[in-house]
Order: C-alpha cells, then structure tokens, then sequence
C-alpha cells in the first residue's frame, strides 16, 4: 500500500508534501499531474480530486487533497515522524493550526495571487491583470510583517518561537519560496524589508536540506528562464522557452 | 480558569464557536467585540489577537484564534465532546481536515466576501463595491455546488456522508446563514439551485436547536431592518437603523 502523491513541482504545496515525505523516509510514488497541459482537469484526475487541484494523495482506498489535511495526515499515520513537525500536545498542536488556517486568507491568498496575476498567468494559457496583482501585492506584504512582527516572536529560529520547524514552517516557506519566479526588483521590493522572514527561510531551507533545494530546482530553472523579462509581461521568446519548462511536468 | 471567547454575533466563525460550547455543556464567558465601533482594532483586543479578527480564545494563560482551531481545540480540551464532532479515527479526522481546509478558499471567501461587499460594508462605515461582490458571488455558487455534488455525497444527511454532524458542518452552515441580510431575492437566487444544500442547513440546525436558532436571532433581528430595501443599497434611513441593532454588540 505505497502512498501516491499527485503532484505538480511548481505548486508551492506540492513542493512542501514531498519534502515533508522525504525528511521523514516516507516512501512514496509521485505522479505528475501537468498543469501547463490542464490534466488537473481530465476526468482521470478529478477522480482523485474533484476540487482539480494538486496536491492529493490516495493510500490504499483513502483519498485526501488539501496539503495542510495532507501533512498533518502523514504525520499522525507513518511511523517516527519527530514530534516537531505536528506535536502531540494540544496546545501546541492548536497553535500549528491556527497558523494554517491564518495563512489561507492571509499569506497564501495575496503570494499566490500576486505571482499568479503578475507572472504565471501568460505562461498557462491566460493574461496578465497587474490591478488584481497590486490588490495581492498589499496583501502579501502585509501578511510578511505580520510573520516578522508575530509569528517569529520567540526565541526560537522558527514559527511561533520553535527550536525546531513544524509543518507551518514548511507550508508557509514553499510558499514565499514562489517569489522566485517573479523579477528580481519586485521580490526585493516585497521582501527585503522583512530580515526575520528572510532569516527564518535560510533556516528553514537548512533545516529540510537537501531536499528543499532538490524540490525548489525546477521553478529555479523557469526562474533562470524568466529573468531576462521585466514585471510588465513576458516577450514570445521567454513564453515559449518557459512553456518548455513547464512541459516538463 | 473558565474559558472567555471574544466574540460578535454578526461573525459566521463566532457564532459557530459559541454553539459548539453551549451543544457540549462547556463553559464560557462571551465578551462582545463590537465590530460596529472598531472594538478590534484597539489595543486591549490586540494584544489577544493582534490580526484584529473575532473569535479568540483565552483559556487560562493560553491565547488561540482563527475559529477551526478553536473549534478543534475545543473538542480535544474539554471532556465529554462526542466523537462525532472531531473524530479521533485518522482518516475521518484528515476528511474533516479537509472540508474546513477547502471552506477557507472557497464558500468563506466567496460568501464573506459576496455578503461584505453587496451588502454590509456601509453599515460598517464603507461603501459597496459591486463589482467585487459579482466576482464573489461566483465562487460562492461555484462552491455551493461542490457542497452539493461532493461534499453531501453518500448516506447520511452530513458533510462527508455522515450521520452526524461534525465541526465542520457546523463552520459552513453559519457561514451561508450570513446569507440572511443579503435581499430575498439575491439570496434565493444564489441558494435556490441547490435542493440538498438547503435541507442541510435544516438538518444542521436541528441537530444544534436550541442554540443555533439562539445564536442567530441577531442577524435574522438585523435582516428584519434591512428587509425593505433593495439590492443595489440600503437608504440612510435603514442605515441608520441598522446601525442601532448593530450597536447592540
């Protein structure tokens, strides 16, 4: 009963379930799911998850999607997974969640929708919309020092004042990791004012190595094809070499 | 140490909280914070929950926000919470995971948003924004059929094909109740399409009655002022009104 992951590297998500698999020797098949040719959204797929979003998972007959569902699923099920990452004790476990469930509307909803609206959309078939993208650039940003000012208080390098990162951390670093793909002087712009979040994603990074980096390499070979381009789009020639990227998976 | 909940009975996330408590004979102290006056943005609130959103929890020395995380905390922390509300079994447990996972981006986004932007922002001192609300309104209805084709697929009468209903089912029903102020005819329009959506609902509030008619009689009190008026805005006179049964919190 080896668990299958279905997945798409350049989904932040994604990226921080195969990690989390990997860091704890949990074996398991990847199986991708092309979102540049939109096998999210044939029928073969949506049997797995109708919602046609990655990541899901099936274990034997379970299925479950949503990556926080997922990681907190791995973690109660496989064997010698650290405490850290998902701890038993209830008010920290409450914690945890309360992080999770703060980044959906907060730091998920402005950095996907930012890299998304400014970058993404002409690489997968759709047209930029920089107004949506600058409502979501307020919103990122502002989730970001919320991070600095908050979730990082503590002693510890991690969230919530940790010593050691927790499912959150892994969560919510893929995810700014996605700023990668956007020009260089706008991911300054958004996150150099931040030297608390930029410190705890080296840490983080360390602290999943070498798997963070194995898992980040595809959307830094897309983001080596995108440099050249500014923040007001894309030329032709950077479209179709970055589609032949995407390809890939 | 009894628990204190800050809270608003205009807010879905409160009111499903303080049923919770009420259905499982679990002690509080309510504490209004009055959204009408910017209660949440003062510091005395802050420093429970410095994103300035109800509910939040203190419990003791312990401080927790973000309204599933109560929920879960809840159901973990206070003996004689039956399991049906936060299975203990893994698997049912991921599934619920799940549900309140997917709700954050998609009938929560939709639905507050919809009901914020149509409807509620000039009695909270904004203005309307109808452009946003068409675009929530789509991910609302988009949701509301997930709910209806997959969410309420199997045997029993709950999310997840279950007998009995979960926190889960609990988190979604008081969030499409907000759906009561928005003008009858929008609200049938948006809701009408959906036969098992609807009866739901009414399985869920009698499964929670008395304290889920209880808990909403304040929006049903704010929907009887609002009732005359239109879609396209409210009049000063049924603001002002409106603003004296919202000043009540």
């Amino acid at each position: 009963m080896k668990l299958q992951i279905y997945s798409n590297r350049l989904s932040q998500p994604c990226r921080a379930v195969i990690i989390f698999c990997k860091l704890n020797g949990i074996e398991f098949e990847e199986i991708d799911v092309s979102l540049a040719k939109g096998q999210q959204f044939k029928a073969e797929f949506k049997a797995i998850n109708p919602m046609a979003r990655v990541p899901a998972i099936v274990h034997g007959s379970y299925k479950l999607f949503e990556s926080h569902a997922i990681l907190i699923y791995l973690a109660c099920t496989f064997p010698g997974v650290p405490d850290h990452w998902y701890p038993a004790d209830i008010q920290q476990r409450a914690k945890i969640h309360s992080v999770l469930d703060w980044h959906h509307s907060n730091l998920r909803l402005g950095e996907a929708g930012y890299v998304l609206d400014s970058r993404l959309r002409p690489l997968l078939g759709g047209k930029l919309n920089l107004e949506a993208a600058a409502v979501n650039e307020k919103l990122l940003s502002k989730s970001l020092a919320k991070i600095e000012t908050f979730w990082l208080r503590g002693d510890g390098k991690f969230l919530l004042g940790n010593f050691q990162p927790s499912i959150a951390d892994l969560s919510l670093v893929c995810e700014i990791m996605q700023l990668e793909i956007v020009p260089e002087i706008d991911r300054n712009r958004i996150l150099s004012p931040h030297k608390k979040v930029l410190q705890w994603m080296e840490d983080t990074k360390n602290a999943t190595n070498p798997y963070f980096d194995e898992l980040h390499s595809f959307i830094l070979e897309l983001k080596a094809v995108l440099k050249a381009d500014s923040s007001v789009g894309v030329t032709e020639e950077t479209k179709q070499r970055s589609q032949a990227v995407l390809s890939k998976l």
